[in-house]
């Protein structure tokens, strides 16, 4: 696993896995001269004189900023801008491959939240969206909302909502086909960082009985004294039974255990659960309950691995729901359109549910455009798209 | 001129003029593994315990941001960060197909020197160099020293130094076809704003006579009490002879008029340099001074126009000054850099040296690598080189 540069890993990453290129060959006067000068002093004067036409006559408005601090990569942690920019320029071929979006790495060397928030601004001219990624819990929510408040294009902290999209999708199918709904349930959730606390928040949006969410400390409850806001937000909307403990004390009787951490849970805590139970173990390369043994108690088993069935996957979200923005000149992303998004990631597979099928695969072609199509019209209805959905909205007017 | 959706240049801009994509396709399960987790995460790893492997397995040690403010935007001036978009992709256009590299625009929505610089070195480990375009003077002296001084990769402010290398080239070959040095040579500057600075240093470093710089009030001299310190500076090292008042006076009896600015020269002004003249007149779309005039009194013309001989076009320098810099790692851009870009650059056409062929046209395919290959040894010479050049250095140890 160390530095091999014969290995097939690093022969992949020689020069970064990324080109840009010109969309016209510049190759005599009259090429250049409509690209560039004389002819672009036409298209700048236009925009100085009307901005929106920047969506028409640049490649904004389909472009993505891939913006990351590098403190929370993988799970490697806090490793640096530097260290980090496999993992954007990654992220930013993913785009590239699924929604035929561009996107650039921009990786930061402050971890200061105020200055984060502060350069993202200053460069947001030259974006269409943001798309933050592996930047630390607590500051990843504060910048994310700074951010939602003083920009009017898609801000998306993709570990805390793909995450939660992907999610929701699956917690639904899984319900599904199990006969119950997602009010029947109560979910456990391991782990209150980006992740833990978007999941937990989309799954009360979308009507789920009780989650009692833990963090290295144990159960989150109000008379817990150590609770960042964040984290005392969460307890007070979740955990209606007041459990206190650990993990191990709310996963008895419980329907669902959602791993969002790197923590470990034992086959004991795993058999203390419910009947009929649903595990998602998303911790990656690890899962935090080894599939073998989810698989001896469970009915319903996801990870994060792709050599698994079920594989939770935030690329089955992140490209359709910037396509889907950008298609409608969205000037944000709301929590209908991540419904949304997670609604129509769920039907894809409606036909073929069963319980090893319950997300489709990250390279099912159904998906981008199915959750394109969603979050443009839900953005259309919810008064922050800029532009009509293509083919209307089923329903609206 | 205005808007016309139909026209070639607003259809040749739809969508905008650069594409990003992966450089390998992510298909199936093994390239996503290899190409993004968990395979990344070994790069990652590696790069966190030795950065200079960055270089190697990122795509930016090939990779240009051009950065603007938007408000010295060709001859339109403060348009602002959206309209000057349109250039930006351009510029970063011409840096793919003129030399292979990748280049993104970014522009800020801030205009202040501090919060430019700020922005640039948080952004700055996103990229390999950076090309400073269209900032105003005399703020765009002060950003880039700043700039160069905290960053440790190639800082570039194309308005100055491109306009530089390629004026000198021009200059000296424009010397050699009449049988002159340029030590014999009295040049009248016309502005001083970034290309006029940048081009009176380049000049007087590389032994031009003497020179007149005149701003929009004159004369530069000692005795104006209305300079910025950049003028001072230029006032004390120019003008031996003392000349104060208009521009006109200063022509009188010159061998070379460099036009940098709006201005307009009038036939008189011209007919009274010196017999066997040189005109440079680079004000685009309409030279300073008319090409036919300047043709009936001068020896040798040259302007920024494709539409005439010598054309005078920064694309001849800063695709070939990045590449060579990127091909040695270079951690800076040296004056000696500049002056072996000129010199090769000139170099191109001296077997076809003549009045209407001073410089090579900005689609001679020779003129990217012989510009890269100077500067890359320049570099080596200079010490500000991480790699060794290609095929060595001449007359190097």
């Amino acid at each position: 696993m160390g530095f091999d540069a014969d290995s097939a890993v690093f022969r992949v990453h020689e020069g970064g896995k990324l080109v840009l290129r010109s969309t016209l060959p510049l190759v005599d006067r009259e090429s250049l001269s409509l690209a560039y000068t004389p002819g672009v002093a036409q298209v700048c004067t236009a925009i100085a004189a009307d901005e929106s036409l920047a969506r028409e006559y640049t490649w904004r408005s389909r472009l993505v900023a891939v913006v990351s601090d590098g403190t929370a990569v993988l799970g490697l942690g806090n490793i640096g801008p530097a260290a980090a920019l496999p993992v954007m320029e990654g992220k930013a071929a993913l785009f590239s491959e699924f929604a035929g979006l561009n996107a650039v790495p921009i990786v930061l060397n402050t971890t200061d939240a105020d200055e984060i928030v502060e350069t993202v601004e200053r460069i947001a001219p030259s974006f269409g969206g943001i798309n933050l990624e592996d930047i630390s819990a607590p500051r990843c929510f504060d910048v994310e909302t700074r951010l939602r408040e003083r920009l009017d294009i898609p801000v998306f902290h993709d570990d805390q909502h793909g995450t939660a999209i992907v999610v929701l999708a699956a917690l639904r199918n899984a319900a599904a086909v199990s006969g119950r709904t997602l009010a029947d349930l109560r979910v456990v959730v391991s782990g209150a960082g980006a992740a833990g606390v978007a999941c937990t928040k989309i799954l009360l949006a979308a009507g789920v009985g009780d989650i009692a969410v833990a963090d290295s400390k144990g159960v989150l409850h109000a008379g817990r004294r150590d609770l960042t806001p964040v984290k005392a937000e969460l307890a007070a909307a979740t955990n209606r039974a007041g459990l206190s403990g650990s993990l191990r004390v709310a996963l008895a009787g419980a329907d669902v255990f959602l791993g969002l951490s790197a923590g470990h849970v034992d086959e004991d805590a795993v058999r203390s659960m419910a009947p009929g139970s649903v595990i998602f173990a998303l911790a990656n390369p690890n899962p935090e309950v080894d599939p073998d043994v989810a698989h001896r108690h469970a009915a319903i088993v996801a990870t994060g691995r792709s050599d698994y069935p079920n594989q939770i996957n935030n690329v089955l979200a992140f490209p359709g729901v910037f396509a889907g923005a950008f298609d409608v000149g969205a000037r944000s992303i709301t929590e209908n359109m991540k419904i949304a998004a997670a609604t129509a990631l769920g039907a894809v597979v409606a036909a073929q549910l069963h319980p090893e099928c319950i997300v489709p695969t990250p390279f099912d072609p159904r998906v981008a455009p199915a959750v394109a199509a969603a979050v443009a019209q839900q953005a259309v209805l919810d008064g922050v798209a800029r532009l009509p959905a293509l083919g209307g909205v089923p329903g609206g007017p």
